[in-house]
Formats: structure tokens, C-alpha cells, sequence
């Protein structure tokens, strides 16, 4: 194998072979995935099927807590795992710079197939599209993936109803901190990490205690302050926000003053939004805390009638503000 | 609406909620797509699925006969059909270089909708990651899809045997050749243009006189060339090719014979290599020949006793030459 990716390995011939079988297929290695059919044909026991998409383009592509291959199978497996669905199967297309050294996309490859066994997805597809130097900064990655939704479930985006508690899994704004810092050459001590993680599990758990979870949306690009507005928008409700409630890393509370940024825009790449009747919070939220992925799962405010403005947040010191959508860019490429 | 892609538009936030409802939504409506849920959420009336990714890096992104948004349906469409089955639903994934030209880029979206519109796809799943300017060149385009793969067949690339007649639907090389002269800027006269198409109706048709079709590939990267190199490879059998069979257009043949080409191994994006047991073959010819991506299908080959050399050619001069699997690079960006 060639210690550099070649223009030659995405042109269909002999080397895009030897690339697929010497590197995908010794990580990416089951039984569909092997047939090399045009497709991946697979049967699924669920006719009720989950399908989304997520391209990866962060950079710096090794970052503390991850990579871009963890963070590809992560993001995707969430995406399924906000709809109520158990993930299956995954696509990946990756599309490589000329000249990329080959190690670094063994290790990228390698950390998407741990990531898939975690979480029990298997990669049954994929491509590699090479483009000349300089057609693209290293190596983006799309996945696709596809799962089944549980019966009895019905989470969608429109469906917060007054009264639902807001809850999330623990601290915010640590993935997008963390890309900021290390892209700056910022150094910070402690423990700041991205939060990238799969989120199945710990969706499934609360699904034991609450099979009518009304919302799910994992917290990406954006922040909870994207996701919040958006629902709150679909669903045409207001929710107000406790700030003393909402969990935020000492680290990023001091990174934040610093560069006067507010947690509640920053990415998360582990980090849902979950909206349950009132009447399950506790046992959701203590379900969560049990969870490796929610020790630090906290109520963070609650869904009430529509009025003028969406998303508000009850300060610390006993103010009311409004949450608004994002505007702008806070970070490209931060996933 | 902006006139160019700003980052914001990858944002998360408002731009990209535009970018989303102003553009997108516009040209993919559907009632799946429209839901805005992290996945979409879908019912399929069979169990067994065909899912299969790819990215396209065309460059240019408009040339004869096409562009990079009727690619990445119709490419993504035919392998699909190419496992023998329906196609159903796409995704569709954009990373945009900061300052890409909106009009371009809602010249593509539609030209992608028409594509699928056509074929009777939805897309129902999307991202957009827009990526700062020189970090890459223009757009590239993921789609993935889904379809259900029809009763009875069992089209599979190790699938080839003894006897099988290798039909094609038409004409070689026009996609690649298209834009090898497009971007060196030769300018030839006459009708050369991309073949870019969805096969899947072809398929249908094919499928209706023999349900037993073995192996079915389109022939994209590295050409017939490489496309039946891996089928001999996969099922064990070697292929033994009649030149003066094989379809190929007067201006391509013009071209490969100015540039040195082998037109085995140029890029097509609207055929496919079909090999069916040799009773059927007069059958399934006829009923390419019906249809209008088939009017110069042509049987050029058959697959014979396993031996040394995978896949040979019996010239036009009565020679007989080993068609290797290409090696090396003839042209990046071709999809």
C-alpha cells in the first residue's frame, strides 16, 4: 500500500480495489459489505424504517475526545436515534485529497469501525471519490444511515405539547469549545474535551421509562439555542429556560467569558434535547443520570403557551431574555 | 436571499433555515422531507432493501448532457437498479464552498428534482456543510438511497456464469469523453454529449422478459473495462469480448483515436453491463432496443471457462488482447 493517497485510488481501477480491500474491508469487515454489489442488500424485520444523511468536513479532522471518523458514525447513529429509531446500517463516502497519508486514514477508518461496534451499527456501503491537490482541505465523510423505529413511538419535531419539561444529558458546549481552542491555539487546562458520542443507548433507557417521549433532537451545529428555536417553531409553543438549571463544564464557562460567547450556541456532538410530559421528567431524568452518557442530566425548563417570542431564558440574577436563533457563524466546521 | 453562500448557511441558524425552506424545500417537496425531523421517517412495503452512497466531484459541474445534480440522482438511481431494485428514496448531502453562487447552486437543486421527479425518487433527507472558501473546489454533492429489492431476482455482482451473454445499452465512453474535451477544451463537432440517465426503467423492461437477469453493473468509473474485470474477478469466469460488437459513437472514437484512448475504459453514466443466460439474451435485446436508452444495445461478449487472463477481446483484425484492469489514473473528477 501506498503511503499517500493517490488521484489513482478513486478512479475505479486496480488501486481503488487495493485501497478497499487492504484498508475499508479489513475494518469495515461483514457479510453484506464484502458481496461488493453496487448496493448493500440487506432485510430488515421493521417496515418502519428510519433514513438521514450527515456530511463531515471538522477540522482540525483529530481533535481531544475524537476525530472526524468517531464523530461521522456518532453523528449519523444520533440523527436515527432522535427519531425514535434503533440504527442499523450505515453508509460512508469519503472523499480524500490527493496526497492524504494513508495512516491518517487508517486511523480515521479504524476509529469508524470501533465506534460502529459500539454501538452496534454495521458499515455496509461505501465510496471514495479522490480529488487533485487542493480540490479539497484533507478528507470530508458522508454518512447515511438507515434504522428501524420502534413501535410505539412517536417523536417528532412538532410534537412539544405545553407542559413538557426540558431536559438534557449534561453539560453543554463542550465539543464546539474544545474545535475552538485547539483550532485558536488556545490551551486549556483541565478537563475539556468534545462530548462526541453515540446517543442510542442512553436514548433507549429512557424509552423503558417513557415510551411517549414527545421531542428528541440532538444538539449540534447551532447549540441547544438552534435546536430549542427550531422546535419551538414547529411545534408553535414558547419555552422558558432556567439558567441555573442549564450544566455547563467549568472550563467552558471560563472560556466563554473570555471569548464572550454564550454556551447555549455552541456545538455539542453528545448532547440531547429531550421534551417529556411533566408527569415522567423525574423518572426520565433519573433514568438518565443512571447512564454513562448523563450523569450530569439536568431539567433545564419547561414548554408553555405560545406568546411573541419563542425561546427565553430566566437569568441568574432574576432577568428574562430572549433566546434567539443563531444568526451568522459562530465557527465553520465544527462538524 | 443572498446572491452568494455565505458560512452562515452551514450554520445551523437562520441562513441555513433559509437556505433550507427558500431553496430546498422549494424544489423538495414531499411530505417526508417537509416534517424536518433529524431522520426522515418513512414505511417501505418490503423487507428487503437495497442501500448503497455516492459522492460526485464532477468537475465542471455543467457540461453536455447534464450536471452534478442529475448525476447524483441518476448515479445514485442506477445502483440501485443495478441490484435489481425499485428506487425509492434518496438523501441528499451538499458541502458548498463559501461563495458559491446561489443561482448555480438552485440550477442544480432543480436539475436534481427533475432528475428524481423523473424517476419517481423522493429525496426526503438533506445537509448542507458549507465549508470556507479554497477549502474546496465549488460543490461536491453526497445522495445515498434506498430501494426495495423486487421479488425473484437475484442480481449479484458473483453472480456470472458459464454461458451468459454480456449485453450493453448502448453506445461507450460518451460521459467520460464529454468531459475529458470539455475541460481541455477541445471542442468537437457533432452530437457528443454525456449519456448521464437513470437506468431504472430500462431495468424494469429488461427485467419483464427475463427475471433472471445474472449480473447487471453500469459502467462509471474505469469504464466496461473495469467494470468486468471485477465481475470476472468476483464470480470466478473469464469474459471474452467481440470488438466489432461493442457500440462506440464515430466522435468518440475520434477522440480516443487523437488522444491515444481506449474506450473500454472510459467513463459512462448511462450504461450498464448486463449478462443473462444465453437463451434470453435475443429476448432482452429486443426489449433494450424498445426502450430509448437502449436503441444501440448490442450483445459484445460472453463469459467462457475460467482461464489465466480474466477478460480478452477478440480484435476486429482477428487478434485477441488481454483487457487488464485499468491501473493508474486517466482523468479525476469524471463523477
Amino acid at each position: 500500500m501506498e503511503e499517500k493517497i493517490l488521484l489513482s485510488h478513486g478512479s475505479g481501477g486496480k488501486q481503488t480495489n487495493s485501497l478497499i480491500s487492504d484498508l475499508f474491508l479489513k475494518y469495515f469487515n461483514n457479510e453484506i459489505i464484502n458481496e461488493l454489489n453496487d448496493s448493500a442488500q440487506l432485510k430488515l424485520d421493521s417496515s418502519k424504517i428510519a433514513l438521514t444523511t450527515d456530511s463531515f468536513v471538522v477540522n482540525p479532522i483529530f481533535f481531544k475526545g475524537g476525530d472526524i471518523g468517531k464523530l461521522a458514525v456518532c453523528g449519523t447513529v444520533n440523527d436515527l436515534a432522535m427519531s425514535g429509531a434503533k440504527p442499523r446500517y450505515l453508509t460512508s463516502a469519503f472523499i480524500i485529497e490527493e496526497g492524504f497519508p494513508v495512516e491518517k486514514l487508517e486511523t480515521i477508518v479504524k476509529s469508524m469501525a470501533d465506534a460502529a461496534k459500539e454501538v452496534g451499527v454495521q458499515i455496509i456501503a461505501g465510496d471514495t471519490k479522490v480529488v487533485e491537490k487542493g480540490g479539497l482541505d484533507g478528507i470530508f465523510i458522508n454518512t447515511s444511515g438507515v434504522g428501524t423505529i420502534y413501535e410505539n413511538v412517536n417523536i417528532k419535531a412538532n410534537n412539544a405539547q405545553v407542559g413538557d419539561m426540558v431536559i438534557v444529558n449534561g453539560t453543554l458546549g463542550d465539543h464546539g469549545m474544545t474545535i475552538m481552542c485547539q483550532r485558536s491555539g488556545i490551551d486549556i487546562e483541565g478537563e475539556l474535551k468534545s462530548d462526541c458520542a453515540a446517543l442510542n443507548s442512553l436514548v433507549d433507557s429512557m424509552l423503558e421509562v417513557c415510551p411517549d417521549i414527545h421531542v428528541l433532537r440532538d444538539a449540534t451545529r447551532g447549540g441547544v439555542a438552534a435546536v430549542l428555536n427550531e422546535i419551538a417553531d414547529i411545534s408553535g409553543v414558547s419555552i422558558e429556560l432556567e439558567e441555573s438549571s442549564i450544566p455547563i463544564s467549568e472550563e467552558v464557562k471560563g472560556c466563554c467569558e473570555l471569548l464572550g460567547l454564550d454556551p447555549l450556541y455552541i456545538a455539542n456532538e453528545g448532547k440531547l434535547c429531550c421534551f417529556v410530559p411533566e408527569n415522567y421528567a423525574a423518572e426520565v431524568l433519573e433514568a438518565m443520570r443512571k447512564h454513562p452518557l448523563g450523569s450530569n442530566a439536568a431539567i433545564i425548563g419547561r414548554v408553555v403557551e405560545k406568546v411573541s417570542q419563542k425561546v427565553y431564558l430566566k437569568t441568574i440574577i432574576g432577568g428574562k431574555r430572549i433566546v434567539d436563533m443563531p444568526s451568522g457563524q459562530q465557527l465553520p466546521r465544527i462538524c
